[in-house]
């Protein structure tokens, strides 16, 4: 952390700050400026991160200059997480998959959908059970039932299960059912939730906030992983902008970044990316060109019909044909070694 | 509804959208446009409200043009709404003040804070006892300890006690605790929490999210009302801009429209709305004149020494300084019949 | 300036940053960390405002601890600016009132609106002869015509004039017939235009950028002052976010930063910073509480057959309403000497 | 154009509506739903754009349903535009690189990148003549040296010109020394250097504003079309939104959006739209695959030593060797015929 004072700032505030920082067992360095000093503080830094500085008398304003979250780091683990989920490995060069619908409806169509998504050659089936819905009046799930549907559909199909956990008291029975737990968004910051999660033994998958940094997200993953739980993958799910025409602003170039500040797999979620599923073909194919460790979609035997999120839900034949050529995309790619996010450089 | 069909729709197109509608028991009404035709949802939108008539073949896009809240909107409920909070009334003409600091961190400061913030003239006393913090290392709050402290603050000032709640499992211990419960801006789309507190016989000011738009956040409001609590109060504090000067962009003018769209008191808080404690003398007067019912604030007997949010807390001699003014400015308001909302307009 | 170098960095690495300072006539300071090591640059920063330090071997990111801007800058100027528009002072205190339809339409409609705001009380009257327009397709204002008509309205009330510039070629006439010339959001980076409206000797209002950074709009200006014309003025209009009730989220806090980072004047828009005239009138309230130096705002003796904006202008009887409340809630302000701004705190 | 009536409008209300509809040559029809009433207009819209429909009694809100823009839409022009450039054809499937600095700086710099452009395989150079820049204190450019520079490499190298036009007065210098006119972001809005561009007889690359939606873009394109130049292609640089870790957001799925509402060719600009060289790479590879046209990205000789914009400039060995990547997935896209955007879906 560095203190920059005020070009007015007297001797007796720099020496206040200074005193801060040494009672909290640390050293403080002073750069004199020709404007301004800076007071570097050495150590660690944590034990003077709830100090505000900025309301001290003579302070201009503080930087942080360090990271807050530690596990998630790539500092604290060089190389790519690879997270292993019930066989399927994510992360490390392997790409998956995940399909299906925005929520299970009912044993007919979650079955269905399984036997399309299975077809078309994704690893994993998509369906919410728990439904976070902006409107209380809004289908919010089948929950139990759904979730009995989604583990009958892995027996018949072997696809493994990924499904939303919305709260505390749920996560033992969404462990239960499922191979892989997701966050979603609107609780990125449900540390509750984050905290609970991470004392499962199960994989999860951490969406990012509607507006969330990147820094705030990795610390939302570090507060799973600090319990304990270091099966977790991250996935950018699109944020919030000005922009309406898409339901979020996808955000790719923080597939790259991520992989630069974590080690953490990342997947990318195309259908809440943009909510119009004439564009999840393009995004899809994009995600995997910027590095992404695989994509989940959202993919209805009959968009016209679903109970949510029909707009940017794809048809089968829409389906397949973006499998066939994401397939052949990230095949390329892995054949020719084309590397988008290069560590070295 | 609306649904604008596309140029080139075909009849067959046309059909399709009116047979989902007509199968849903509604009617739908064709406009023919110069160049496009339009289909009127008439009767209860929200039996059609999943159909995702944007991904039906010849539809360019669909318009919503009812709200999907209802208890919370001021169609429901014409007149204002007044929430007893033991004895004292936000809303309704009434302006409270809300003072304290971000975390109860001692019994000492407590106790200390409290007879700033009671000789200072505020009728509530704020204090984290439950803290969401981005980092997992940071100072999470005292629990249980922190209530007992708010508790016997108020039993020596009068001042009566808000303090936030972030699960479910809380709840209770909270409720019994304090005066008002408040949902905070990370969790106000933790869904479970809002239906939990709406359960609970208590009031509840629910903080606006982050990044959440005017209707998410009424939407937010009914899932509390809905299941049978009335006493809700909102909390403007400020929403993520692309601006990083401020901590967050204060929205002010939410204040005056949410006075038109919904009959539930707001409050504004100007310590997280800026993040400086410089910007929150002005912003709290402004929403004086903006028409809120009420200002929450951060004070600290010693900011330089709080352990969490000291940058945007006020001193002592700060504190009684703006509440000297904001009730000079309330007074006059009152007195002068200043009407900054004027619902016949 | 403050370069971080990574936790990884060698001495090599640090030399050639020592060396790049060095070649500019810079002193560098090293301080050691415990994880990694910092290097301050000594000395007139702008100087190495170019160089990429991010981009060198070894270097994690650097961290610009001086403003970019200087004659806009408080530090520069400690007093307040006032700005004399024809003898009508703007900051200082005092608090001007600027009202009027968005375009001049017609001389008649001109002439209307003027008795309007004559009656109201405000001291300038606004109208657009040149209007930025979104479609090239919407109307574009009435030019040179629009420009006689406003003064001859001057010339009947007694009304200073202030009136939108768009383009360098047109600074000439805008000058002859008006007395603040404004520059628009949409040109607040228009440097060629800010440098000309910088060239000649007549006050300038400019606007903040639609996405414009408080450092942004600082430097904007900073453009205009170094070309040695020192009668600028700010004025807020609101800023892009991701909220679509209103137009744009009006940032009232912006104006008491403003206040503390500059010694300019500021004005606030309240009819483009909501969009809404029925939030107009506790904005303008807001704006008088918040330090503003005045108020711009739309009034058309007919908003329902307004050319452009009618949707946030207000009726004469909406505007006179408002004129009272406002000028009352100023004096009240200024008689009791109640502070928004406290430059000592 | 569809107006919606509060639910208590009266029938004198809906009869002002719909006089102010007929007064303009159109048509009205009402429809009666069971809480409202709405109005749609029939005919040429344009007719009443500019009433404003919002502030009339009874009206609750009015929703526009067509598109502004004529000339650049889809509609219009159903088949893609191609763009020819000096011979190289940019839109149709071809894809484009162009590369070089942000700034000319100095012949011997010029003429390196572009023979460094050149060697990679690149068919344009970019490099700026003006510059705009956010302090007046940073160096703006050559310019018209700077361009004579830019005119001798292209006679060195062949590689076509592309160069930002700051001001109206420098078009036609500009024409005269490139073949591609770049309008940056900040001047998307300056409506009249778009006229003027539109009235020169030369290609125009015109980028996305820091903060401007599709609509209003497209609408800044069709200032340039509607004065008769139709060789338009349009850049997305990326966003303003509240991440600050990358310069801007890179909104990719723009790319595909486009694609559908209109028929110009859009080029992706990796460097601004990240800011950090590190994600231009996987950005241009994501560009490619999201079924862009191009990718523009700075390269510079040595970037520890640019004037501008080091940060995000990629090492002669870091462009090589993304160059020959893009290439090759470029090839593949257009060899395995891999359709992004599917016109017909």
């Amino acid at each position: 952390m560095v203190i920059i004072m005020k070009p007015e700032a007297s001797a007796q505030n720099i020496k206040g700050v200074i005193e801060v920082i040494q009672n909290a067992g640390l050293t403080a360095k002073v750069t004199e400026g020709v404007q301004q000093q800076i007071v570097a503080v050495i150590g660690d830094k944590s034990k003077v991160s709830s100090v505000p500085f900025d309301a001290m008398p003579g302070v201009d304003h503080s930087v942080a200059i360090s990271k807050s979250y530690k596990l998630a780091s790539r500092e604290s683990h060089p190389m790519d997480s690879v997270v292993d989920v019930d066989g399927i490995e994510i992360g490390g060069g392997n790409f998956v998959v995940m399909a299906g619908p925005c929520a299970v409806e009912s044993r007919e169509q979650l079955m269905e959908a399984a036997e399309i998504a299975k077809k078309g050659g994704a690893q994993f089936l998509r369906g919410g059970a728990y439904k976070p819905r902006t409107s209380p009046y809004s289908f919010q799930g089948l929950e139990e039932e759904g979730l009995k549907y989604l583990a009958e559909a892995k027996e018949k199909t072997g696809l493994r299960i990924v499904t939303e956990v919305t709260q505390v008291e749920s996560v033992e029975i969404v462990a239960k059912y499922s191979d892989l737990m997701q966050v979603g968004a609107r609780n990125m910051q449900n540390f509750s939730l984050l905290k609970e999660v991470g004392r499962a033994n199960k994989p999860v998958m951490l969406k990012r906030g509607l507006a969330a940094t990147l820094d705030e997200w990795l610390n939302a993953a570090e507060y799973i992983l600090s319990e304990g739980n270091d099966k977790v993958i991250l996935c950018e799910r699109g944020i919030r902008s000005y922009e309406t025409y898409t339901r979020n602003t996808l955000d790719l170039a923080a597939v790259a970044a991520v992989k630069h500040l974590s080690h953490l797999p990342i997947i990318v979620d195309p259908s809440h990316g943009t909510g119009k599923w004439r564009l999840v073909k393009p995004m899809a194919l994009a995600a995997v060109a910027a590095g992404a460790d695989g994509i989940i979609m959202e993919m209805h035997p009959n968009p016209a019909k679903a109970l949510s999120d029909g707009a940017q839900s794809l048809t089968p034949e829409h389906y397949y044909d973006l499998m066939r050529d994401v397939n052949k995309l990230a095949k390329f790619m892995r054949d020719e070694d084309i590397k988008s996010i290069d560590l070295e450089g």
